[in-house]
């Protein structure tokens, strides 16, 4: 298993009807395994960079912590098939997590998917509060200098990022990743870091918008967000009960507001 | 929750500087619960269109039945927050769905991210044998027409097609979903029922080929796989294990091979 986020592999590319052995870079997908207080919790496919950001804020926005200081600390290792990320959380949080996990069998990574039975669906955050207007030039500037910040990207066409914009439309941190969820908890966990609030500013994800963002997103408070692609209709109407403003298909300077357009200005 | 795979919501558009507010199609992400022999076995979160498919796709390419024949009866009702198929498998095959997730807690539908652990990572398919050479032109003909045949697509943004081309490059099969691997199940359960056979033909994703996705192909014996986005590390590496042809980044006429060049013809 590579250490780095993307590899060389020999390839044959046909190019106007020519094929050249060339060596091309591919995203690498790397097992990422997280231990809650020695108790294995899930495997993700990741990319294996900001590890340490990515178990922050998937801690966060999973709801496994409250706080970043009920998380007293983290060790990345080495393991024969991916990486191990070794936590160890406030003793009342690891508590709650068992007796989440003995309710919830199968509970994982992405949100949904682990989850046995339709009954397991109530995930309403609480709505969004004390959230400011966001300029929509912010997000349009943001958007036509993300391909800039997105190495990993430009190498291997392969990954998402998930960026944290300021009222100006700079982009404040990046994150990549092949999976959009990991790219937004790598970037969850960095914003976190860096002391900024994520009242004062927007996110803007390179992919679609899912269910899951905007539930990751409105767990955090985030108030903004907007997306290169298209929402879903879970995504849209998380959005509109949650008071988050979903912004999508960002095409130049055009896009669509799906909800809460009155928190959007010029 | 909708039974139709997209629906009509009001959005504000914002175009050329202008914003009108308009209707505008959002496909729909639905809940669908997957119970064997009265078991709750996942919830994935897919398109609500060709359930059954999906439903018998997902048997097959996850290995809980190993054939058609033990698919006994399949049922598809509505439920509060989404849609249940009740699913009647063959006794033994229940029997070892059972003894397997008693070992594989978490396991679910995206094939990794439920696993609980590195060492469940163990998931080689058998080499696909029987493999003929298949015409690039072929799927470079198949990939131009494959957008007409994505009506879910053209009026959402927001899905992935999985194709099922014949030697000619002809589209016999196409499925859509918001996820690429409820596509490709969904695409799998519709072969098997045509009568097509995986040994005669190539399977098309207008996606990123990830490991998952080759998992799923390899598992059905497809030999073939051309998608239009990248791959990953994981999903070249499976695929030159187990003897699948990876072709990637189609763009017109132009596309890389990233595995089984050799099976491979103008």
């Amino acid at each position: 298993m590579s250490e780095f986020p993307s590899i060389p592999i020999g390839v044959l590319r046909y190019r106007a009807g020519l094929s050249t052995a060339e060596s091309d870079h591919v995203a690498v997908e790397c097992p990422i395994a997280l231990e809650y207080n020695g108790i294995s919790h899930a495997v993700m496919l990741a990319s294996p960079s900001d590890v340490a950001d990515f178990a922050l804020g998937f801690s966060l926005s999973e709801g496994i912590i409250a706080r970043p200081q009920d998380l007293f600390d983290l060790e990345v290792r080495p393991a024969e098939k991916g990486l191990v990320v070794a936590l160890t959380i406030a003793t009342q949080q690891f508590e709650r997590l068992k007796t989440r996990r003995r309710s919830l069998t199968g509970r994982t990574g992405c949100g949904i998917c682990g989850l046995e039975a339709l009954e397991q669906l109530a995930m309403l955050p609480a709505p969004v509060s004390g959230k400011q207007t966001f300029s929509r030039m912010a997000i349009v500037k943001a958007v036509a200098g993300l391909i800039q910040q997105q190495p990993l990207q430009v190498q291997t066409g392969a990954t998402h990022a998930a960026a944290w914009l300021n009222r100006s439309g700079d982009l404040r941190i990046v994150r990549e990743d092949v999976g959009r969820h990991n790219a937004l908890d790598k970037l969850i966990g960095a914003v976190v870091k860096s002391g900024l609030s994520f009242s004062e500013g927007a996110l803007l994800m390179t992919s679609r918008a899912s269910v899951e963002i905007v539930q990751k997103a409105a767990t955090m408070g985030i108030g903004h967000i907007a997306a290169v692609s298209a929402p879903t209709s879970m995504a849209v109407g998380l959005a509109r009960d949650c008071g988050v403003t979903l912004v999508g298909f960002l095409r130049g300077q055009d896009h669509v507001v799906y909800a809460h357009e009155v928190d959007l200005a010029q």
